[in-house]
């Protein structure tokens, strides 16, 4: 029961059967390449997850949590163009396999596919997805127009940078726990308690993203350690350090995020040595806990047994405990 | 009753009181912009007239014929990404005025945004009109599709040419008259007999679109005439042509299509001449009439008073009398 494995051996297997064979294979083909490319299938597990906790059988969210993964997808599509990436999870990008024509087009097509999946429900139950599915579509538009609008920005404050995240990563996330709730027929007072225990763990998730791309172990951690630092990417840790800073503090790190070194190495010790001598490493690490904590005090308040909230606060611990 | 002028008219009033006025306004303001360029605002029009016609207040379909008129601009948005096209109705396309990265997100966010207005509907009608939106949203795409391969691929046959303007063009406009159906609580039969009445126009009109491209009247016409064979695009006049003509003729065009002179009425004449030789052009207004004529018959067995099938039938060949 509530095995984070079996759901996604399952969704797996859900997926491959959906395999789409239609023409034209231009259209279609990058879309089953990018569904395949891998991933952890978090939102997905998480839809299948909540659906049982709320008491349904997880089978019957399978096309809410296709809906939300190829959804996901498809905002991978679109955000590796705007972001100019090579590579997604070691492959090829679509755009770069294919080419941009081929990346915008078969991004649309994916959109509404996710739509799709949502019609083998009853008609209040497609109803209530579909806008869920809307108003976080569009929220996750918007935050990835915030994220590029601060690339060029040099006044980006924290609390914008967190409501970033919260639309770009943390309410996807949210929606994909909030379903399982619909599918299941959950009063609508847990279904926003759920929603909120995803929203802030997702955020938590992000933060904690920030903070390992700096500090996390070389040895266990996937990618180059200080590869935002070395990005110039505005994370928590930098508009922290920046705002915690002194005057000397503050223009050593603006300094430094204004080259691109040969050699990165000085340049990610120096960014790091600024990120614990300002606090700002340690305000990222209370923020994370600080969300945490948000998300787990839903479970003080939500209808389920104590043997299900356990559930949720360890996937929550878990998720937080991990080292990539 | 039944006056087009009208409709437009309220369509326009509508449609200024929805001007999104929300952050972030790099991801809006594209919106706004390409709804305000203008155009025939043909679909939405459509679907005003013929919810009318099926005996239900036309301003009940507001929201649909909105949902309509911003999938098609998104679809503008995005294939003029596609199409490298620097203007649009005589004003810059929206990632000339902005850039690549606006265009893609905030065409995105206008397909997200026609799914929402069809929340303002029951249950029901929701559903139905958000499951028809999105098999006509997937199949423009694919027509799409077929468009860009055609380009490069030099086997194209006429009947490939037809479904492909069938799926990029009519399913659209036929669309736009089915959810007018749906909103008066239309039969199913006649729900798909206006589908099919507006498919065949829909095709009718995108056919008079290549024939007028060619054989305008320069005076009258809006666009520079033989802009399509200066394009070497391949159109129903192009492809009967390579079908009808003979060895000579077939050698001709397509030595014509192969080159880009900088004096370019020599080859518009010289390609026009093969049309006319070949029987191309005939082809073409014969198949014009014939799906113009597929549209009619649909009248004869609609349930619909005869006052009403007139309408139809005089704003069917209002269309086809066009010159421009």
């Amino acid at each position: 029961m509530y095995s984070i494995e079996l759901y996604r051996k399952e969704f797996l297997t859900y997926l491959g059967q959906k395999s789409i064979d239609k023409e034209p294979s231009r259209l279609y083909e990058p879309i089953n390449y990018i569904l395949r490319l891998g991933g952890k299938r978090l939102r997905p597990v998480l839809t299948l997850m909540t659906t049982e906790l709320f008491g349904t059988d997880y089978k019957k969210a399978m096309d809410a949590a296709l809906a939300i993964e190829v959804f996901h997808n498809f905002s991978l599509i679109h955000d590796d163009i705007m972001d100019d990436a090579p590579l997604r999870r070691g492959q090829k990008t679509v755009h770069e396999k294919w080419d941009l024509n081929t990346g915008i087009l078969s991004g649309d097509a994916m959109l509404i596919l996710a739509y799709q999946f949502f019609e083998n429900y009853p008609s209040e139950i497609f109803r209530a997805l579909a806008m869920l599915f809307s108003k976080t579509a569009l929220e996750v538009c918007e935050g990835q127009q915030y994220d590029m609008d601060f690339e060029t920005r040099d006044d980006v404050t924290v609390p914008e940078y967190l409501h970033m995240i919260e639309y770009k990563t943390a309410v996807l996330v949210a929606a994909a726990m909030k379903m399982g709730g619909i599918i299941a027929g959950a009063s609508l007072k847990d279904q926003n308690l759920i929603y909120d225990f995803g929203k802030n763990l997702g955020i938590a998730f992000q933060l904690q993203d920030d903070y390992l791309d700096a500090f996390g172990d070389p040895e266990s951690f996937g990618k180059q350690v200080g590869g935002d630092i070395i990005e110039n990417k505005k994370t928590i840790l930098y508009l922290s350090a920046l705002q915690l800073g002194n005057a000397g503090e503050q223009k050593e790190i603006l300094d430094l995020y204004s080259i691109q070194p040969q050699d990165v190495s000085d340049k990610v010790n120096s960014v790091k040595g600024i990120f614990l001598s300002t606090g700002a490493a340690k305000h990222t690490k209370s923020e994370i806990q600080n969300y945490t904590q948000k998300a787990f005090e839903v479970l003080d308040v939500i209808d389920m047994s104590e043997e299900k909230k356990a559930v949720l606060k360890q996937f929550g611990e878990n998720l937080m405990m991990r080292k990539v």
